[in-house]
């Protein structure tokens, strides 16, 4: 096999694309990587992002990352803008490497304080010789993320950078009467609400106990906060704080989004 | 490399989840699986099983599980009750290693006489530290997963038990008359209906050739079982022994699901 | 880890099928593979070509295999006549080998001159004991590409053939009037419209500038040919070269396949 460059292990790459999987960009941008490095491991984190959703792509990609090892190379492509003026960046957080377009999607990282090192993407010689106006994610992201697992040193890639675009995400407000304003922020295929009431927001925000919360929500209002589905009965709604650490509306073996007749920028209200 | 455990070749863990394909939530499993196994090989066995559908999870791996390597470790997290006081099992069952939450999802294996040891998943030390409620998969199954992989020992995981629940699979009933009555347990995405009525069953039960076969499905009716899909003219129901061994209902280049109108837990009829 | 054959590093598979990702239909032909050559590397172009669509397969094949690396071993199973009288092909073309059925899908490079050694897939040594009539994916192709993967000779994949069944992929005409008419041959899932006329094509045949060139489609005109998607405002059309090389007809940020409402096989002109 060919030499290992900085990872003393295979390296490992996470795809993140709105691609999908029905027609074969995927593939090809895994045929390209595979063409430059041999040993790299490949874990598609998922590539069902809405079109061109960077809000969406950010959540996902900000919820799972931390569950990847060190060294890392994150391959983010939600890309409304290519082949426009927009730049590709590559970020260095968290003992991490993330490349994206300039878009917001890595706003994220840097909002959290979590931001290293930040280039633009821009040394050609690293691309593949023919670049298409609209598959970057072949053209330039995959041979850039296949010569990093090479082991390529990072400053080859372009020159540094400290500004990039950020994404407004919505932030819990608190009330004047001691009310907490949040939002739906994901959706999951469970129906499974997300909202962007952080567990730390809670604990700092309400007064009195789990049990005596009042969310209200499309109408709905749920008491208290449980710490599992089943504390409820098949098909109720439970709000609970969900694996990625924020206050989640569920329904027990069901759908809170259908039972809800709701989404993504949905408001909720706590009382504590 | 990290030194192999009991594999001396590299580990094939196989995922079953109905996750879907739109979350991260397959994603996260694999990095937090690559974080603790590095060789590791994973194959996605289907991530699309029907929400919280445990008997289809079940058919899906009894038809598949076969055909993987020795010493394969499948995952299967299909799991309504996830941070109840449902355990988590892990089966040795035909040279391979199964994780699965305690709902009859590996009834199916105990059931055909291929269950071995059974341990009920205990030793904390395997999982993460922070254990979510709502993500066994990622908190539970994908470390421990990772860890057999890497050749830890099987009674590290947890003590032994004997009992598990059973899920109630219905079974064809031969009635007084001859007449052989069986179910849809199954339609996959070519929309072909798989029934519950094994090859042997068909040979045992049934006088007669294959030829003077008749059977009846949601007020249709078929003429004897084929060999394959192109006995019959291009859109006609055919009726054949499918790849997985069981009596099933298809339409030559069409979908037998949509023709019919019908799909698992409709009632068939076999007269011979 | 057993002995590499032909391949000096880890031979590359690349999967294109119809069978979805509900069933655990592309899951079991990858157990199949692992359990006869270990060190695979296994590449999803992808299963979501339209359930026994030949056409959109060849075209998925035909814009992605070359950025796979020399030595890719292709299996593509859409194989609306599986368990019939069709023979699987094994094609090396292009310093890579293609399985495919003998039902067109491999047409396309034996059309560009790419086609090198044919054979028919025949040495049962090399499949599965139990061959069903429904799923020669899992007991043939599977097995085939693993020993191939493991380096067998090709001759003993079975004897040599020249002749092939041919596709009828629509070409663009140019008529008396100097109008070029094309045809729409693939929708991605982005809704962008890819058609048969090719770069080379559109040069050669078209005078006056990319500006000056009026495309209709669908009722609807467009004027010049563009560089990228941003060109135009959010929402309006624009006609431009696409990542494979044809003539695409795009909305920005939107599906042009919603918004024109047209799909496979439309029609459409340009005027120069």
């Amino acid at each position: 096999m060919a030499k290992f460059g900085f990872h003393k292990s295979a390296p490992l790459l996470a795809l993140l694309t709105d691609f999908g999987e029905r027609d074969s960009y995927v593939g090809t941008m895994k045929g390209v990587i595979h063409s430059i490095c041999e040993e790299v491991r490949i874990v598609d984190l998922t590539h069902k992002v809405k079109n061109q959703d960077v809000t969406g792509a950010a959540f996902v990609l900000g919820s799972s990352y931390k569950y990847f090892p060190d060294k890392t190379i994150f391959v983010c492509v939600v890309d409304p803008g290519v082949g426009g003026k927009r730049d590709i960046l590559c970020m260095e957080a968290d003992r991490r490497i993330f490349l994206a377009p300039d878009n917001g999607l890595l706003s994220i990282l840097q909002a959290e304080g979590k931001a290293g090192t930040i280039r633009t993407v821009q040394n050609e010689d690293l691309w593949l010789t023919d670049i298409s106006t609209t598959f970057h994610g072949r053209d330039i992201f995959a041979p850039v993320a296949a010569h990093l697992a090479n082991g390529i040193d990072l400053h080859s890639i372009g020159p540094k950078r400290s500004r990039i675009r950020n994404l407004k995400l919505p932030r819990p407000v608190k009330t004047a009467g001691g009310t907490l304003k949040g939002e739906i922020i994901y959706v999951d295929q469970f129906g499974n609400l997300i909202t962007n009431v952080g567990a730390a927001t809670l604990q700092t925000n309400l007064r009195g106990s789990r049990e005596n919360q009042t969310i209200s929500v499309a109408g709905s209002t749920i008491k208290g906060i449980s710490r599992n589905y089943s504390e409820v009965e098949e098909g109720e709604l439970v709000a609970l704080i969900g694996s990625s650490g924020y206050l989640e509306i569920a329904a027990n073996k069901g759908s809170a989004a259908e039972k809800l007749g709701c989404g993504r920028g949905a408001e909720l209200t706590l009382k504590g």
